[in-house]
């Protein structure tokens, strides 16, 4: 059966859960569509996180990302989007999403947005000399 | 109707605005008038800032931009007067504004302020490792 | 008095004619207007020439790029103006100029014009290990 | 009228054609389907060319380029397409097509094609020092 | 005798175990096989660690680091068992793992683990001007 | 059927024969054995041709270089020996292949060998200004 | 009059004193005498400071520069003359001056220096994801 | 009297010392000896310090570094010795040693020590936006 | 002795005469007076040269470098300068001099000028694969 | 037995001589003694030959580099006589070393020289689009 593009993310159970652990993840081929104009859009994005139970599934995500070729996609709005969806699946302790678009009109727009679990706290980073 | 310079920055609703999330704009193409000599200067606008209710439209500031074409502007008031310009139209959490301007006698000048809501402090930042 | 826009290009006697050598001047601050749009164009100007009785000035060159300031202009039409215009008052032997102009709607553009004049040939270059 | 894709490609007279010059476009926001697995497929494309009567319109441009987001395309075919298609419309002297592809299977593919008119001959370049 | 893939990590005494200070290593040509495809991965692994009393000898760490060529290994999996293998034999004050694993499917993955060892707290660090 | 290292090479017919045109092909992935010591070699492969009536299959390409994951191969003849297998299924009019080795002993190497078939002559190469 | 060296700062009066930004200013082209050999040594000056009433004026800043082209300097004690100097005429909240000297002998120095006005304290940086 | 390498490192009197300000020194041509192999290591050592009373000299630091080319000295341990050699002759505040290795067995290694004089405690950085 | 800034330029004899073979010299500390303002210059000077009977000495070359500080010294005519002192002292058989100057007025310049003896003939170079 | 600096170079034969290819080797790690001062002088040495009977073997060369170490050696001779050795046991058919010395009193100096049998003649280069 063909890949085809699915707003379906699919887990895996995180195999090391007792440790807070950063997993990123960086996908150069994200394309929408601008809401206005209806021309594409591209764009970068990146996801960091700290799993609790679950996993993104790799090729599950390359599919939710196609999911938006045909899309009409705000900047501010689909980013917050992609983390709702993410977070929705895997309910992770920390995740990140950065989405970097490229230039409309001269000008160069990213957007950053952050989910953190109730109750989490980041541990406090070693930062080496 | 063209586009036209002008002082009118428009806004949109801040579809994610129960969260603290940041918008990164890049604005390479930024020109006005040295005040004492009339020669042209050229910068690199960015915009960092974190939205309350409203958002900055792009188009707008696009034209926002344009307006200094032809206005004498010192470094360090410029920048803050794009700053303020901007905080009273979006009255965001939090912005910042950098200015970068080409180099003038062999020296390089970049100017940099914030606006802080009141009684807004941000969240402790997450330093993934 | 102050500096003023003005399509003036001044020259001063080549130094060494007796030999072909090559100068070139790269401008990274040139703009003019888009002449469908009205919008804002920015461009990195560089000239490369192998002057023969003639050489531009710099101060005048710089006046020369910013009366474009305020004119519409075509990408491929204003690279081969300015290449007019200052094969007109310095009469090189050979002059190249290669106008970089930023992104237009996800569009790179560049130009490169030449002139060599009548009779004039090339040395052949030495290629050094 | 909103800008929709489309395969025709406009052009305007080329305002200098007595002299062989370059124009260089650079199109990043390439895309278009793997004809296997339906899968998207990622490129930048390079256009440069030497007009003789006709320069092609970058705004039917980017509709062209566009139009390849719904079609499955071979790399070696579809760059031999796009030359194909361009020289059609602008009759140029010399046209050359780059087509850098993202990575496939940890494989990065290039395809560079060219097109020369009949009985043009590049004039022999000056090299400067 | 050749040299041979191997599980056993060797260790010398750190020569300055009173002093908490920071060791780099860098492995740039780790390839493992993937699970679920067979087919190889590429990655480059980071450690950062304080020792404690051991440090870890770089000629076994190559010959383990070869030890993974033939076996299938998880993104996530992999860089938390290397930190565990690398902890077990050198009981480190503190410890970093970076894999950096090459493109799949047109994403990029970066897993990073960390072990403190109890009681151990690190100095606040001196950033310097 | 899971993917396996293979030999066998396979083509396509070039979809624009009547045509000189340029593929470039890179493969950063590509691990061998050192025939002396038995330890791991690692470099990037990058194959340039022009295609005669067949063009190489990339994922065959893949398995192929996966071939070599077990075997033992001296720089300068697996280089050639690549060059010699590429050439042996597609007979093209051209084909370069360039292979730089990782660091070993402090020392970098790179290989580069081409194939020319009978009769062919490259056309002279256009270099636009 | 044409320009000259001098120690004699100007400044002007900071336009914006209610909130405390950031200036940064880059003079690459400095060059001093090594007190030892007499030979010249040649820096980059980096200032950042955060103004109180009153800014450095560009050109005086330039002309300083210029004055210690004939005078023998130690790298930390030029350093913070500079920023002694600076102070002295311009009482910021803070300031910072980096000098980063070429390589002399096969080894690079950089010296960095900061004055903090009493009773000033800098506000809690904003770090934004 | 020609050049020697030498232990003896020479200080000068700090010109500035009632103010903590940093010295950044970098020394890229260190070479020493393999203890186990006795074949060459290369490495670039950073120097980071905030003199008490007295600074080290570059030269007699030349021919400190320069000491080590004849000498057998482990990566971790040939770092320390370089910081314990500084920290005896000029008592600083603080130091911090970087010793960066050239590639050895495909790996690089990075060692980073640093001593704090008893009772001295860094200011609290100012970090500028 | 003391060096001083000095025109006279040393040579040795050049050890391989028998062979053409090139020798390239970079000297980034370049700094004359602007002969228009008096304003300080600076700019990298490249030399590269065949060396027929002999070579050009490097500390003498500094020097001779040193002596432009307190000249005025326009781009063009200083670059040719500078080749004609260089092949007064040791006629080469091929010298080239590329001045490139830091910016004034926003523009970069940089000239290039050769000189080749008389009956000499630059072989044909080896272009490798 | 250990490995020792040696002159002896030890070559191994071509396994492909019915072809013109070009190996391509960077030694990053080379250094000598000036022999005016006694100090130490670092390079990087590059080879890039055409092998006609022999290739030269990776592990010799590294220990004849290591041979200059205690030798004083002039940028300019060093260059030439390395040539010299690897010509001699290798009889290449074309052989070019190019060494980039260090900086040394604020001046970089680089070093080719080119070697080329009797009789052998390069196949014209086919510069691909």
């Amino acid at each position: 059966m063909p890949s085809q593009p699915s707003k379906t993310l699919e887990t895996f159970e995180n195999p090391h859960s007792q440790r807070d652990y950063t997993i990123r993840i960086k996908v150069p081929e994200f394309t929408c569509l601008c809401p206005k104009t209806g021309q594409p859009d591209f764009a970068t994005i990146h996801i960091e996180y700290i799993a609790d139970k679950l996993c993104v599934e790799l090729k599950s995500l390359k599919m939710y990302m196609w999911s938006f070729r045909d899309e009409g996609a705000f900047h501010e709005k689909v980013t917050n989007d992609i983390l709702g969806d993410l977070v929705a699946v895997t309910s992770p302790r920390f995740m990140r999403i950065t989405a970097e678009f490229y230039v409309r009109g001269g000008i160069y727009t990213t957007v950053v947005a952050e989910h953190r679990a109730k109750g989490w706290k980041p541990e406090i980073p070693v930062v080496l000399a």
